[in-house]
């Protein structure tokens, strides 16, 4: 199972609404199982994992009569923009079948499983069933609550700054804090997500380009970038306001700056509206500038088949997800200086009455990356206590 | 010489104002050489590592006629508390002496190794210099600067926050944020230290006892416990006033408040006043509460026999040390939760103008203690760049 994780993460990236799906076709009749052949659910619309699988043994020549197929994710019994899965497994004449995790989609929802044990297969499911689930969280939360996984991105000082203070007149771009590395393993977490989050703040102060630059593995597809911004207030010169960027807006202001909008609309930028906050919520935030319902705005995303989403911040709109408790996950890279009280925060309206109310990661993984640290890991909300 | 570091490592704590110091004899007559004897510095006014050393081998039954001496400092060559180690080496009859690193003492200073030459011995100095030097920074610091050599140590969040947000009315008593591993490294830190460094408005907030607690490893000496306290607030009801104290304070406090002083010492405490800052210093530090002049205070320190002290907060008295330029190191421990803008700064007033103008660790070093972070290094001041 460890196998067909490994084959289906390489298409991380490629496959929403799809989620990434590993498989292995195996010969168990020896003492040694010998894995045959090995097939992943490269992007949408191509052959799903198992059949991926089926076709690669078929040009060695192999034979998967009677033979054992491990998938991550349970076979689809639908026929969608492929045929179904469970008619392909029967039609080689596999014998057993082994699933990591049953898919919780309404259409296949316990049918593939169903369907092959009918038709008297041997079949498992529920095998290393965390590290499946954690795979396809994005799907999974899609599914579940009809918005993408959601992950705070941030690269931080030691004292938890984004920035030195704000300098008036400073040159506009960002200034990086962490080292090659870290930028690097950056890069791969957006090449990994179908939506790159900022605020407008963020726009404005830094002018990011928001795009996978990778040069050891080209990608055509670049993720979505999502630019959150009720009051309209990036500029037509941004390197965001091309092809391939949406901004999240209200109707109040595609009201007020018509003009601007359809200049940014002729340089290809989607616009959509999205609710403001019920006045409670705005109080609750205290005058976020973000202006628009972040709730609403992810299920909107989520329809837009955005299944995994990074969040680059600045520390309003983090501060923001984290209050409105949308934050799933969180990858912080943390350089190693001091940028003192006068920096800019990573979080900016959130406030923790005590250390038990806060927002933790259970079980953070780290990673050393040259003089840098990211640290990674599930958020959770409330009852933290040490240990 | 790796071995000899770790003998003299387990006086960590004990022997200030002598350096740590291990020795091992060695016979290197035979292809594999052979550890026939390993001593260490145990403690101030105890036998210096190359006498214990010497002492171990004559109870075993050894020779050291024609042996070669590894030891990880310069031997000394004058008699203070104990006699010279020179005459001590000289009349066992050694034959090599391998040397770590010179001893910078001006009552030694190249007269040990000097003095053995002389007699006909082969002296080597200089081998696994960077360890050695590293293992008596705060000798080295001391000798050089007339100061400890000065750790911050805190504790902090994700987002580099002391604790939440002060409660008013909220219970006294420090509110940890890591878990029982990274509290016992903490316990250990302290242990190994001659001074612990606080402001006094953390003693306010937090009533820290500041002691060595460590049910494993009992210890008689308990490192001094320094107050900073320009204005003298500390309280007679404060865990640390009680002996094994020292307030640091100014000469206008002592007159203002002489009965509280006169309090505060029949529990045992001991008060001195320290200068206060310069106005150019008053100005810069923008009217920091410390209100005395940490470079004078660190000096007077220094003058007690303080070689290796840990400053631990809070972050008034961190930032002050940071901005005054008088940190040498950084252990902060990072407990994975979020404390968001409200939450209590690790740093105060401190103005970093731009990334390359930050303090930052060199080569930083990371330690996992259950789910929180030890991230420790020697703090440098400008010039960092990404890399």
């Amino acid at each position: 199972m460890r196998l067909a994780l490994a084959a289906a993460e390489s298409a991380r990236g490629a496959t929403s609404p799809n989620p990434l799906v590993g498989a292995l076709i195996v010969d168990e009749s020896a003492i040694e199982p010998r894995v045959l052949a090995t097939g992943f659910h490269v992007a949408v619309g191509r052959a799903h994992a198992e059949v991926d699988a089926l076709r690669r043994l078929s040009e060695a020549g192999g034979d998967p009569r009677g033979k054992t197929l491990y998938v991550t994710l349970e076979p689809c019994n639908h026929v969608g923009r492929t045929g179904k899965c469970t008619d392909a497994i029967l039609a080689a004449g596999i014998a057993r079948v082994v699933v990591g995790i049953g898919d919780p989609n309404p259409r296949v929802a316990g049918g593939g499983a169903d369907r092959l044990r009918q038709a008297g297969l041997s079949v498992l499911v529920g095998i290393e069933e965390a590290a499946c689930r954690w795979q396809n969280r994005g799907y999974l939360r899609w599914l579940r609550c009809g918005r993408p996984q959601l992950v705070m991105k941030a690269a931080i000082s030691l004292d938890g700054r984004l920035a030195p203070r704000a300098q008036p007149g400073a040159s506009i771009g960002p200034r990086w804090l962490t080292g090659q590395l870290a930028r690097h393993k950056a890069h791969l977490l957006r090449a990994g997500c179908d939506a790159i989050l900022v605020g407008a703040q963020t726009v404005l102060a830094d002018d990011p380009a928001l795009t996978v630059r990778l040069s050891d593995a080209p990608r055509s597809k670049q993720p979505l970038r999502v630019i959150f911004d009720g009051s309209l207030r990036t500029p037509t010169t941004a390197k965001v306001a091309s092809p391939g960027s949406l901004i999240l807006t209200s109707d109040a202001s595609l009201r007020l700056k018509p003009d601007h909008a359809s200049a940014l609309r002729d340089q290809g930028v989607e616009l959509a509206a999205v609710p403001s906050p019920s006045s409670i919520d705005v109080a609750s935030r205290r005058g976020s500038p973000t202006d628009i319902d972040l709730h609403q705005a992810l299920r909107l995303l989520g329809e837009r088949n955005i299944l995994f989403a990074l969040c680059e911040g600045g520390g309003i709109l983090h501060g923001a997800f984290l209050e409105a408790g949308l934050y799933d996950e969180v990858a912080l890279f943390v350089a190693p200086l001091l940028l003192g009280d006068e920096g800019v925060p990573l979080l900016r309206h959130v406030s923790v009455p005590d250390v038990s109310a806060s927002s933790w990661l259970a079980s953070p993984s780290v990673t050393q990356l040259g003089s840098d640290l990211l640290i990674e890991g599930e958020l959770r909300r409330g009852g933290f206590s040490v240990k």
